[in-house]
């Protein structure tokens, strides 16, 4: 059990190399085979199908940057800078999200399986509406969006600049601070009055 | 040279579909051929290769879309709105940037070509900064990333929600009063006081 573990293991760290770089379409089973030292037979008994693979990969990495990033309404500045470390810890979160939605989402939710945590999101974000830590006139659903978009704005998927983490560590803190004042003026209820 | 004109837009309008829906790997220069009723050697005579006819998609793109929505760094909440809509204008657009990073610009500038039109927005909006219609305690080049950031928050490429041209007319509505809302607080210098 121990070694079917590690084996299983292994598959998903090799996996999250290859659909992070190449995406669903592009990824081969046989370079994850070959850098995991899995054999093919034992990665379909383990995962089913290529497609499978890349639902275990991205599951376990969104499940992971919620454990590490935890979500709290009520300090959003702090949470978007949580995010922006959380994407140069893990490179790939970014670029699994957005080659699924590239790739096989076009448009709609993303996070099947992960409905519940977005509704306790949404929740959470209406009772700091009410409590008056974050403005009231723009929808929880929106204020979400809006959060994590601003949050990404330097992620792997940027459409402007991809933050790095060999960046001098002044423009990293540059950035928190620029994303942390936007999101405070930008969301916050108190500084609008 | 009118026919060789429509030819070459034909195949653009064929490779913008293609291009945008499969990306510059998955892409298939023969069903660009099919949809276009051009030929092959034409397609190769006139773009050189898959990935330089990618560039001119790309490129015509870009270009159109600053023509459609100028940047206004005076009035940064109606840009945004502009960006909204110019987005469901042109479904295509986001699509081929996020493969263009996806694929093959992981960090780094994605519009080289254009770096002189990237620079005069930073000089606007210092320019507005000096004004005080713009915070200034935001550095130029993450107030133009976190307005590119907030204004696609709902483009094709977002990680939450995607906004479509057959979303009910005050969804748009609503998604539009949070954005200008939001860059007017969060990025605005008068409300800030």
């Amino acid at each position: 059990m121990a070694d079917a573990e590690q084996t299983r293991r292994r598959i998903l760290e090799a996996a999250t190399e290859e659909f992070a770089a190449h995406g669903i379409a592009g990824a081969r089973v046989d370079r994850i085979v070959a850098a995991s030292g899995a054999s093919k037979p034992m990665l379909y008994a383990y995962f089913g199908s290529k497609e499978q693979l890349f639902d275990a990969v991205f599951h376990s990495h969104v499940i992971a940057n919620g454990n590490r990033a935890p979500f709290a309404a009520a300090d959003l500045p702090a949470y978007a800078v949580l995010l922006y470390d959380d994407y140069l810890a893990d490179p790939a979160l970014l670029r699994l999200a957005t080659w699924k939605r590239m790739e096989r989402v076009p448009e709609g939710y993303l996070y099947s399986g992960l409905e519940a945590n977005d509704a306790a999101h949404l929740r959470d974000i209406a009772k700091q509406q009410r409590e008056g830590t974050i403005r009231a006139d723009i929808a929880p659903e929106d204020v979400w969006s809006l959060l994590i978009s601003i949050a990404s704005t330097w992620a792997q998927s940027s459409i402007t600049g991809v933050a790095t983490a060999s960046d001098a560590e002044a423009e990293h803190a540059r950035r928190r601070l620029a994303l942390a004042a936007m999101v405070r003026s930008g969301l916050g209820a108190d500084v609008r009055a």
